[in-house]
């Protein structure tokens, strides 16, 4: 079993807690408060955020945010913008220190009530935040600010630690005691802690499959936690999934379908994080995650029923292979994704139910997992 | 409060056990076996599945399937779908005995091992999945057909009561005791039981808004239990509301944007079911359910902020007015989407935190539920 292994992305920046985000905030606005009384002009330095200004190595498993900064100083032509950012830093405050939340939404509908500082579309808000998030860099969900969408669900040999808002009691949420449900991730994650002895975390794509495992109680035997991303997962599932494997060194494996979208969108986005949010892949991608399958080669080795590659698939998958520096790296992913082409076909993972409902807890996953060195990176 | 209220939509065929499911499916089959026994040509005869044989009464609350009925004997062009259909009734039978599960998927796929019997598409399966829906009179999941989405968190004053399937043990699952998670609907919910204290079901639009009740404890001071439906409801979602609303006689209440998406698409799909699905509306709505907002009367009465009503949105809105039995029929609705059309705009549910993100707790919901007897219907 791979449990043995260390995981690879190991944390760097260690995410801060509500009053060190706070702390930096302050920190900011001091600054900015003495240039001013000094009578010079203010300036907010921060990280250039495009591909220009990313870096990718394999050691660090995700794109790199460089060190280029652009700089915002009081102009007359700056002044809005300037004036939004401070507000949104001081709306973040806020949030950070009464434990409030809010979604990108609902910051842009508060500015609202800021005059002549507010925002007229909500994409001049998010651009905004985005800028705060790269100064601080820190993430979002650190700030304050959540996402609108929630996703992921988990089953299996997992307690879960939260707190109760109001009295602060300790609630420990045990994922073995949830019947045929689940515990579904909250869309802020940084609070929970988490107590386990599985062996792995195993990340199912379809909503079904992951039913199918947890109606069959399969976390016992094979002494796991079983994660149902539902496609492709949302930056809580990804967070929930990397806090879990960094603090308990769990390996990740990841079951989607054989196609280019269980590949390049479903996998790589968990495993290495997405190109257009580069400055925050650190703290939403799993550089440790392993592909479990479906694999081409599976297609052959298990006969599995399959359906044609449809264009779309087709140009995907020559996206992936020429202009994605993952699978570019990745010799054994470039022939994986080749042989696809070259067979002109797809297949589910519930294709597996050709050989009988419970082939792919009898047979597939027990195979595979005393095999894991040979995944796919 | 409307808790005093008995729900319109109690349930007038209650949902069949595990047994007899089986006992139905072996008196069918046990029936064609005499006739060709017999030697003579055996025959099903199935509820016809069309908008011809559908009635709408606002007693019954939902679109209701008619006694017309199409046969389907053995003949030359029918032996492979009357064999197909045999296998299907087989497979069925034999998930309810094993107290197993079949995605609509997983199905086709195991049809792929019944040699001259196998579907070519899964079209062909889910259509033989649908007769045999009807012609038991009972929902896709008593028969062990699960659908392929999950969706649908619930929180608040709620203890679920599921099963461990392998040891039998009960396992009561408590939705005050998970912090800032919440308990995700499995996708069949058949067997679950409810206990609460609750006054009333508060059913949520977007992730957003429900993670915002969750993180203030909403559910506390008023007593109710969260859903959140995370757009239009998944068939579980529907499913899980109207059981637990029919059993603990608990109003539903809705909180859905102000646009005919939230209106025409989330509301009336949870309310009265969809068109194209009328065999199993009787299970999968929820006609007790009640639209607490946001109106188009908030809009003006709360100063929301808004965004233009697009295209789509015109389009959406006068079809609800022209064609839909449902809005047809009850004036309250026709003159509020008049209304809408007439402004021009749509509003979010978070627009509410222009007067302060948690004045949706302190305010809106409040004022709402003392007047509860103003809901549209």
């Amino acid at each position: 079993m791979g449990a043995r292994k260390p995981p690879a992305g190991k944390e760097k920046a260690k995410p801060h807690g509500r009053k060190e985000v706070a702390g930096s905030i302050v920190k900011v606005a001091g600054a900015l408060f003495t240039t001013i009384s000094g009578r010079r002009r203010p300036l907010l330095k921060f990280p250039q955020r495009s591909l220009n200004n990313v870096s990718y190595t394999p050691q660090k498993g995700f794109f790199e945010l460089g060190k280029r900064e652009v700089e915002r100083t009081l102009t007359v032509n700056t002044v809005k913008t300037f004036a939004q950012t401070l507000r949104m830093m001081s709306l973040s405050k806020e949030l950070v220190d009464t434990d409030d939340i809010a979604t990108k939404r609902e910051a842009y509908y508060v500015s609202k009530n800021w005059e002549d500082a507010r925002f007229d579309e909500q994409p001049e808000s998010d651009a905004v935040m985005e800028d705060i998030e790269a100064l601080f860099r820190v993430n979002r969900e650190q700030l304050g600010f959540i996402p609108e969408e929630k996703g992921g669900e988990i089953a299996g040999k997992l307690v879960i630690v939260d707190k109760d808002r109001e009295t602060g009691k300790t609630l420990r949420i045990d994922c073995t005691k949830f019947g045929s449900g689940a515990y579904s991730i909250p869309i802020s994650v940084e609070h929970l802690e988490f107590e386990t002895d599985a062996r792995f975390i195993l990340a199912i794509e379809t909503a079904g499959m992951f039913q199918r495992l947890v109606k069959h109680n399969y976390w016992k035997p094979a002494r796991c936690i079983l994660v149902s991303m539902g496609g492709v997962p949302t930056r809580a599932c990804r967070r929930f999934i990397r806090r879990l494997s960094d603090e308990k060194r769990l390996p990740v494996y990841v079951f989607v379908d054989c196609d280019p979208y269980g590949i390049a969108n479903i996998y790589r986005t968990l495993k290495v994080g997405s190109g257009n949010a580069a400055h925050v892949n650190e703290f939403f991608c799993v550089p440790q995650a392993r592909f479990l399958g479906i694999t081409p080669r599976d297609i052959v080795d298990y006969k599995l029923p399959t359906h044609p590659l449809k264009d779309v698939d087709v140009k995907r998958a020559y996206d992936a292979i020429k202009n994605d520096p993952f699978f570019n790296h990745h010799k054994e992913w470039k022939s994986a994704i080749a042989m696809l082409l070259d067979m002109g076909v797809r297949a589910e993972q519930q294709a597996l139910a050709k050989h009988g409902l419970n082939y792919v807890i009898d047979e597939y996953l027990p195979y595979k997992l005393s095999h894991a060195g040979e995944f796919l990176p």
